[in-house]
């Protein structure tokens, strides 16, 4: 995708067109790239949302804020983010990555997300930067509802995996402990695609699935 | 202190009154309070922190720059700007907290310092939040050498509690394990003011000793 149409959909044309080079520049591809405007524009998307949470939902406590603004900045939302504004077309991969399927790896989307903020702050400072991020999340902010408790585990184990192509989760019974009054139960949740196999226990078999899915989801989103 | 007077000392003069009141007001005043500006106020700290950093030492690593930054926006920073500003002058506190000396408590001083910050971003948006900060943070940012190692956590305690006025911490061997040539010593480090005593573990008294020195400093910045 040419740079043009990346910078019409940003809604903000770069000055300086190396910095947004820069950003789109993965470490594989070599010196320099956007390992070092992560830092940044991590640190500013929070600072936009904190300012775009307050402004909608201030009376909220800062719990609840914190919660909602954690939804909005994690890997899945930044990948979300650049899958609409197809960034993996723009990216700069060194030869392995490139052909290991790295321009579509929801982590190396996630982190040239966060550069390319960082790049429009630094091409023309925090209000631009801040205009940017507001339009690219209109849509997943105008979807907060901080009343609605969160997805449950097993339901949002599921969506990530479908947003991604992968087979669903399965679900086993490891054993059930203790009496018929008392009973405890311990439930694998395993996802083969991504080797990952988890416990979860609780005093039904439901919940020690939405455990069990619960760390399934943390080990993937940390993967 | 009068408002003015605080007002000059942040370079920062308010259009809108209300909002440096609001950030003064502990809840123990009554409603409203600083507390909803917080969430606020911390996010941009972070983010000018982050902009500040990345400027002076963009070509540290991601974990390297993290690290300083939390020393920089931790209670501990933040309540040492709040006390040369002289800000515990200007807080509304309930009757209780003032008498039993809220205003000099590190925790309510750091909070509305943070409070302070999201009340000027308010009154007249991010760049003269930044530039408040900024100044605040000249020298603690002058001082930051990111390649001294940190403090050893022994000096970090003294020095934490001599700022306090507060008796130095006692250090006492609890206990040696195992045998001569592969022995583990428990050492306790106490601070009885704060009714803090904490159980450090090492293959020599220095290092068990200072573990529990890290212990209770986290301890003591929790509080």
């Amino acid at each position: 995708m040419s740079l043009d149409r990346l910078q019409d959909r940003l809604g903000h044309r770069f000055r300086d067109a190396g910095l947004l080079n820069e950003a789109l520049t993965h470490r594989s591809f070599g010196q320099p790239n956007n390992e070092r405007f992560e830092f940044l524009g991590d640190s500013i998307l929070n600072c936009v949302m904190s300012i775009a949470l307050f402004g909608r939902f201030g009376q909220l406590r800062e719990g609840e804020l914190s919660r909602v603004r954690a939804s909005l900045v994690r890997q899945d939302a930044l990948y979300r983010i650049a899958l609409d504004l197809d960034l993996g077309d723009s990216l700069r991969l060194g030869e392995g990555e490139l052909k290991s399927g790295g321009a579509r790896r929801p982590s190396i989307l996630a982190d040239a997300m966060e550069a390319v903020f960082a790049a429009v702050f630094l091409d023309a400072g925090f209000d631009a930067a801040k205009a940017v991020i507001d339009r690219l999340y209109a849509q997943a902010l105008g979807d907060v509802d901080p009343k609605r408790p969160s997805k449950d585990p097993k339901t949002a184990l599921q969506e990530w995996l479908q947003a991604r192509k992968v087979a669903l989760p399965t679900y086993s019974m490891v054993q059930a402990l203790g009496e018929a009054h008392a009973q405890e139960f311990e439930v694998a949740c395993e996802v083969p695609k991504f080797g990952i196999r988890t416990l979860g226990r609780g005093p039904s078999r439901r919940v020690a699935e939405q455990q069990s899915a619960e760390l399934a989801l943390a080990a993937l989103r940390n993967k």
